[in-house]
């Protein structure tokens, strides 16, 4: 098979499909050598990597007590950066190859950070300029939306968070085998999916990790299927942004099951619902399996929805692995 | 005059006239006693204010070299929150009253930072629990679309600013003189307009200031047009988001003037119109008077923008100072 006669959706469909086992693999790998405790994390990473980044800092936070926050590459890509002493800046990147980020990561460590990356192609110059690199390790990744890395990077940095705090390893353990007991595809998929046939607005809502997940759903509609759609956390969107409601609006929300966040979604689904606004809520709970951490529950909330979204593609007649305006690695100015 | 019976938009009308006389008062007050320079500055903030904060990140950490990122206010208001010995929190919010801003704002005095705020309406239970409060002086503001509280408090901002860094102050004062010799409206103002109604979906693309500034345009879009616009910086949009200009798109770009971004914008703009968007890009330069901070210019293109964003509510038939959906105060649980 070529790239050039291969079936459309073929290579997203094969690796959105290892997710879960890239997840149980990732999430349990061991981290060698200390890793001193910092002060302050400082995310660097765009796209999907950096919805993993969000993901990551609502599960590191309430673990470790520390601010866990996104600093925008240009910081240093076209600013002269800022000082980082006792702070630690995480890496997130598929290939390590994006030249900003890099040109981030290594001003990150002039500015004083210890900087630790999760990569998934090997020896990357990410790699080169980090103290620590976790592997993704979820295998060659070649279509250009990326799936199972994304999923992968949430498992490295639980991984990772593991090693800071050793009394969140054996939930980290404890996620990587609830997971392995999941059934996908989820019940509503063909719900979904039709939903997402109809609608021409989508708001994805999560809140804490669930609203990371959300950036990452919504761009992958954008990205795979050119449906508009944009993540709100289920407070923000209660503000001016509910008036889009006005317009016929599908609204989609990520429930990872997390106690704290249920009055809140609650919230929003009926105000929705009260606007008469298609509204669908997923929940972790329903694929079966033990209650997982919230990251986790997040990682596992993409792995059943890339299917739906690939299959909306395909019946939309587009071909995910190979978007008509993008490529895999994208250069930044 | 009721709130019944009142011209649909004149509230939003006469308060988004106010913005450049609003700026300049606001950027040239005085604060009194010394504030320690922080490690790190966490801005905690909600919708339009949460753009206002973005704008100021850029700016501060250009001056001061010390990082400036968001930090979720549920991290205190659902979780138990962050150690921050050393650091700075910046509340804004027009009101100071919302619940959740106050118990971040409690929480982060607890976790050890010093409290900043911004807040337009006096003696606020925002200002009652904060080491330091810059009134936005804005005056009342009574449409529920905030517009002159948005300019003010990037102009309180500033002011903060020059009192963290003296050697800004000069530039603070000039940006105040420099912005009353400007003129509005805007000589793209009608065909912005027109673009705006024939439009469907909008990019608003901006890069440092210019993206905090994308944020609210893309906010008051939806909150007084319901069109479905959203803020892109224009390093990301070239990722994924890049494939949503397979529909007909409108993009939107915000050219603060800063040298550094020019690039990054430039190659944006070839990239929207290569695939056949309908780009507009508006520069500050375009009002006349001369470069001011990137700070001031976002707030200027803001000022700029209101009124093109309110006419075409109005030519909608929708009336921005009472959205139907929505509330001045919104309770985030």
């Amino acid at each position: 098979m070529t790239l050039e006669n291969k079936t459309p959706g073929c290579l997203m469909a094969a690796e959105s499909a290892q997710c879960l086992e890239v997840f149980a693999k990732s999430v349990t790998q061991t981290v060698s050598g200390p890793i001193e405790m910092p002060n302050a994390i400082y995310t660097i990473a765009r796209g999907s990597s950096d919805a993993a980044a969000n993901i990551l800092s609502y599960e590191f936070m309430r673990e470790l007590g520390v601010p866990m926050t996104s600093l925008p590459p240009s910081v240093f890509s076209i600013g002269d950066g800022v000082a980082m002493a006792g702070c630690a800046t995480l890496v997130i990147s598929q290939s390590g190859a994006s030249h900003d980020l890099v040109h981030s990561a290594e001003g990150a460590a002039k500015a004083g950070a210890r900087v630790l990356a999760l990569t998934n192609q090997e020896n990357s110059a990410v790699e080169k300029v980090s103290d620590v690199t976790l592997p993704i390790d979820a295998g060659p990744e070649l279509a250009v939306p990326a799936t199972k890395s994304v999923v992968g990077a949430v498992a490295a940095g639980m991984a990772l968070l593991s090693k800071l705090q050793p009394s969140y390893a054996n939930r980290a353990q404890h996620a990587a085998n609830a997971v392995g007991e999941m059934t996908l595809p989820h019940g509503q998929a063909a719900g979904l999916q039709a939903a997402f046939l109809r609608a021409r607005h989508v708001y994805v809502i999560g809140r804490d990790t669930g609203y990371g997940a959300a950036h990452e759903v919504a761009l992958k509609l954008k990205e795979c299927c050119a449906i508009h759609a944009e993540a709100y956390s289920s407070s923000e969107v209660l503000h001016g942004p509910l008036q889009l409601a006005t317009n016929p609006l599908m609204v989609l929300m990520l429930d990872t099951g997390l106690d704290d966040i249920q009055d809140s979604l609650d919230q929003a689904e009926a105000r929705f619902r009260s606007v008469d606004c298609d509204v669908h809520r997923v929940r972790l709970s329903d694929l079966g399996g033990e209650a997982v951490t919230p990251a986790a529950a997040a990682a596992v909330l993409l792995a059943m929805l890339y299917p739906v979204i690939l299959n909306t593609a395909l019946a939309l007649g587009l071909d995910p692995d190979m978007p008509e305006t993008l490529s895999k690695v994208t250069k930044t100015t």
